[in-house]
């Protein structure tokens, strides 16, 4: 069975904001082995929205619409489907006594307005909403299944997680399973050419992409059971791990370099403290939205001014004065600072120019020293980083975290 | 003119990438007054693409495509439109001497693949990329224009700001203007029943956009002419301050309330210095990220541990002992602890439960204290927010920059 998915809100088609749904959706079918070869937004008018139906209808044996599934005059995607296939609505008295609690809950009658979410096409298949007031449905005609889901993304997500999921699951005949490595310190071209002849193969396929800093690399087999799809990834992944070294750091969708080095420190019970110049506090804010940080993070100062080096960190007055706020030396006793004064197991420091503004010849936007001090070793990277204001402080930022990881693992900081 | 977007790409069919190319596409085309009606994804596959280049010449004059003009064969979407259109291929000299310097600038020879990007419909306007080797074209049929564009955003949205806006504004009919206004300290559905009337009218309009902690009203006016539209929208605005009052804390899209503080403390000539326990150095973060932000960001110190707080702050052993870490006591010590350390004319200071671990019955997740001292007075405020970790520390930093701002303003901070 292919699907279509067609998007139904004037808000996408004017830009105001982006179809993550479409996204969320065409991923699930996707791990499903269900193909999508087309997906649709348009606005709130049914007559153009019947049309789109009648496209997908033929071109599509499934379709899944989200939005249009609320109490106004304008939510018109479920009258314009039942009238498209010819079905009644009907009372659903289960999703009115939710819509009544629901409005009880909140202190007030329901406005009548809500009673159209809960009738229904006759015959579908009701998909509960646990954060709002619109139920979905699910309705099968002779020759199309027809999903209808809410707009906003909290009521979709759960929903789709929770209630099409195991529908789709039970009817997939395709099993697509994919894994997610992680790789810092190897830029995209660099990956491109190493992993050239994995990327041809049909079966698994293996693809990168590229984010600031860093690359993602997908592996992703199709077959009949998730099992067969899984086992196909064991040897393509091993050769990853191989090819990409130390430089893999890590495997799963939600790892990130901050989610490694907290597990990773945990795990030796060891502590961390940051000093950070132009960062001014983003590794420090990296670190602690990992849940548990606290058992590992120690302390973060963010100084901007020699004067606070000085007084927070103990950079010598002399380095300053000799080398200037942005040098290897500073950078060096700024990680030296950040450990000795807060007592932590490693230490790390960074100082640069992120511009836009405060670059020289001799010092240009984008130079950034990082150091990293502790298990009896220490390094200074110097780094010259490309991008705005943002990036330069975000990959500085990956950098450090790198650099903690490295120096945790005995793995060369180069 | 109406448009209609097709973006090409399996990966967006896949759920791999989110389409951000047709949103800021379909931003432009309506600020320009140039209705849309359907956007389409197809995969890279020419046959679908044909078909979806079929239905959208027929329902749109316009047509904008994205991606499919990389140099490798599964790149179709110049070919197959000048199939679709009978248009002949032409080798556009200008473009092949950019790539061939594109190549040259990376110190090797172009490859032969990349040399049908030079490839052009005969009779196109080229759409030099400044960012990457495809050239964009816009061919103009008899009945039909079309634009194509690449697919990689970082192209694309050059592309689309310096080659395309110019052609868009000058064939435009109407113009579409937006004011976009900021709200902190009103929630969404109290901003919606305090301008329910405003909410009602059709030219010009207002929309709430709902984000996490703050919300962002767009009121948007469509007339003949830019200078029109700007006129509509003037009595109106003054209306959202007038109804708003110190909630409103900015106009203009770009605006946070890091930069509104940022800019408020550069005017007045005064610093700032952070003391965070459970946001972890976010407020730091956002303040440095404005550019400019050296001029006014003092110092900020990250304590998680009751220890760093006696140390880097200097709040007292036993205010931390009689009342706990998280308490209004030891927020209102870190604020003072951060101004007075660092000799700023302001400090803040944020001590809570973000979660998921860490709460009890009497203190539970999502509650937090935040402190601000300075201007000869101090306040400390008592938060319960709702949602994850990374919801609870966004929420809390947003009310520490909101608390800076009534500080330096002498608002009331209730």
């Amino acid at each position: 069975m292919n699907f279509e998915i067609i998007s139904v809100g004037t808000e996408l088609l004017l830009g105001q904001i982006v179809n993550t749904n479409a996204r969320e959706i065409s991923r699930m079918l996707s791990e499903f082995g269900y193909p999508v070869y087309y997906t649709t937004v348009v606005g709130d008018n049914p007559e153009r929205l019947r049309e789109a139906l009648a496209i997908a209808a033929k071109r599509a044996e499934g379709i899944i619409t989200t939005g249009g599934l609320g109490p106004t005059k304008d939510d018109l995607t479920k009258e314009t489907i039942m009238d498209f296939f010819g079905k009644k609505p009907v009372l659903h008295g289960e999703s009115l006594r939710r819509l009544n609690a629901f409005f009880a809950g909140r202190g007030r009658p329901m406005p009548e307005n809500n009673l159209k979410q809960a009738m229904l096409p006759e015959g579908c298949f009701v998909l509960d909403n646990d954060y709002g007031t619109a139920p979905g449905a699910i309705l099968e005609t002779e020759k199309n299944t027809v999903i209808m889901l809410p707009g906003p993304p909290r009521e979709l997500k759960p929903m789709l997680q929770n209630r099409v999921r195991p529908y789709l699951k039970e009817r997939a005949e395709a099993a697509i399973i994919s894994r997610s490595f992680r790789v810092f310190g190897m830029g995209e071209s660099a990956v491109d050419e190493l992993l050239a002849e994995e990327m041809q193969q049909k079966n698994p396929t293996l693809a990168p992409y590229a984010k600031t800093g860093e690359v993602e690399l997908r592996l992703t087999a199709r077959a009949r059971t998730a099992e067969e799809a899984a086992l196909m990834l064991e040897k393509p992944a091993e050769k990853l791990y191989q090819k990409l070294g130390d430089c893999l750091y890590a495997e799963g969708e939600d790892e990130t370099l901050q989610s490694t080095v907290v597990r990773l420190l945990g795990k030796r019970g060891m502590t961390v403290s940051t000093a950070e110049s132009c960062t001014g506090g983003l590794v420090a804010k990296k670190l602690t939205e990992v849940s548990g940080a606290s058992a590992c993070f120690h302390c973060g100062a963010v100084t901007y001014s020699n004067d606070q080096k000085e007084r927070m960190l103990g950079v010598p007055h002399q380095t300053l004065a000799a080398h200037g706020a942005v040098s290897p030396e500073v950078a060096l006793a700024m990680s030296r600072g950040a450990k000795e004064t807060s007592g932590a197991d490693i230490g790390v420091g960074i100082t640069g120019i992120a511009g836009p503004g405060g670059g020289s010849e001799e010092k240009p936007v984008g130079l950034v020293y990082v150091s990293v001090c502790g298990c009896s070793r220490h390094a200074v990277k110097k780094l010259h980083l490309r991008g705005d204001r943002e990036a330069v402080r975000e990959r500085a930022s990956l950098h450090a975290l790198d650099m903690i990881r490295r120096c945790v693992l005995g793995l060369e900081i180069s």
